[in-house]
């Protein structure tokens, strides 16, 4: 069972080209949609509800966790790999950020253009990744409206299409465009009608990649029987409706994880014996 | 010395006005970016950090707390009323929906239509606060991504004026458009060439209200110089930067308010005396 992690629905893009790779591993998807947007959060806050989500995958019974957001991969992955994931560990964390950078090389002949969320601009994660395999120029441009946009259900509005070019303005040499946010694949005929570049949804090479990680490191997943659960922290039944559009069909029936005083409730509450009296 | 509490930006809008009807008092403004939006928080997170807030103005002197965010104000106001201005409290905290319906029943022949955030929209507020008014007609609708859009700088594109226009659909029958969010009225063009209604920024009116009350309450405020202190819990450099378009003028130097483990840090620390040892 492979934990998939997002800050809310647009992991599910991500989720369902993991599922067509990996039609017989059994996933745990969970989107902290009653916490989301994370854009604003401080950098501690992100990484604490990042932890918070990660237990909760591990307390599912995931040995791996997949973090698909690209906010949370290029602020907090690192973070989470220490924590959880140190030698010795039986567990993992995998971010998206890596194979995206990978596949945008491969596919660029020089210029590679990436648009994020402000977060993840700022971070300089994808830059920093793509500069060390090889010496491509790197332009990337925050488009914090597009996701909000996506989550308005208004991707196929002329509106839709007049943001995005607004976005690629100054854009024009790029000949590889690396969409580096879940939400971007739903804006796909906007952006390739908005670019003569390359549109590069990394999330069908995160799950080759994937694949080809747990054939080396067969212990930390055993394939099951293509089974999705989904948890989210927001209203499960909000979730149910818009994450269809993400995930491309029905969701299974929706989980909630409540939040109590700015955590997470755990799976199990372990009941504490009280009233002990030591004479 | 007043205070003026906005979970951002947006505000700025208000406070300008207050500044306009009332040139000789002092301000303080806390707008909470870091924390921003407050739109997907659960209701427990938003109330607390709408205490901290208010607590964290009243550290700053003021004994009086104007909540110009209306999503604030539908969702927290009561609840802050409760806690810090009940029966021989020498503490206020008012809010902007009651003199928003005041004077868009004012205004309005009997159709008076709401576009607010998605949480003001569920609070129903708006539309209770004008009913207890008189006997209009009232249709509520969710404008989520109206709020992103100006903070991008988008106001005055093409794409500002079709995402009103899309929002007003369905709506051609309201005679009097009540801006429900402060961020709206730097949309005012966009609005006014997309109804023919009358377009309502009740912020105007909300400062002409507090006049009033002031002259009724003057033990809670005192004339002072029209000196106004900016407060975030963001970036400052930003706020400053951003702030600007609302405030329309140049904002004094913003003075940041750390946050930490989700707590706003107080004005002054006590210092707690440890290492006392009883014997």
């Amino acid at each position: 069972m492979i934990g998939v992690y997002d800050s809310g629905f647009g992991g599910l893009t991500v989720l369902r080209q993991l599922r067509a790779v990996l039609p017989e591993r059994d996933f745990v998807y969970l989107g902290d949609s009653g916490r989301a947007p994370y854009g604003g959060r401080d950098t501690s806050t992100l990484l604490d509800f990042a932890e918070q989500c990660t237990e909760r995958l591990f307390e599912e019974g995931c040995r791996l966790v997949v973090v698909a957001c690209n906010t949370v991969s290029c602020v907090a992955l690192r973070h989470l790999q220490t924590r959880y994931a140190g030698p010795g560990s039986e567990r993992r964390v995998l971010g998206v950020t890596i194979p995206a950078a990978e596949a945008a090389v491969a596919m660029s002949r020089g210029h590679i253009g990436v648009l994020g969320t402000a977060r993840t601009v700022a971070s300089g994660t994808f830059e920093t990744e793509i500069r060390k395999l090889g010496p491509h120029r790197v332009t990337q441009r925050a488009a914090p409206l597009l996701a909000p946009l996506v989550e308005e259900g208004w991707e196929a509005t002329g509106i839709a299409t007049q943001a995005v070019a607004k976005y690629l303005e100054g854009l024009e040499d790029v000949d590889t465009l690396l969409l580096g946010c879940t939400h971007y694949p739903l804006l796909a005929s906007a952006f390739e009608g908005a670019t003569r570049a390359k549109v590069l949804d990394p999330a069908p090479y995160v799950a080759t990649r994937l694949r080809e990680w747990l054939v080396r490191h067969p212990e930390f997943d055993a394939a099951g029987t293509g089974d999705l659960r989904v948890l989210c922290s927001g209203d499960p039944a909000v979730f149910a409706e818009h994450g269809r559009r993400f995930l491309g069909t029905e969701l299974p029936k929706v989980a909630h994880v409540a939040e109590e005083g700015g955590r997470l409730q755990h799976r199990e509450r372990v009941q504490v014996v009280l009233g002990q009296v030591l004479r």
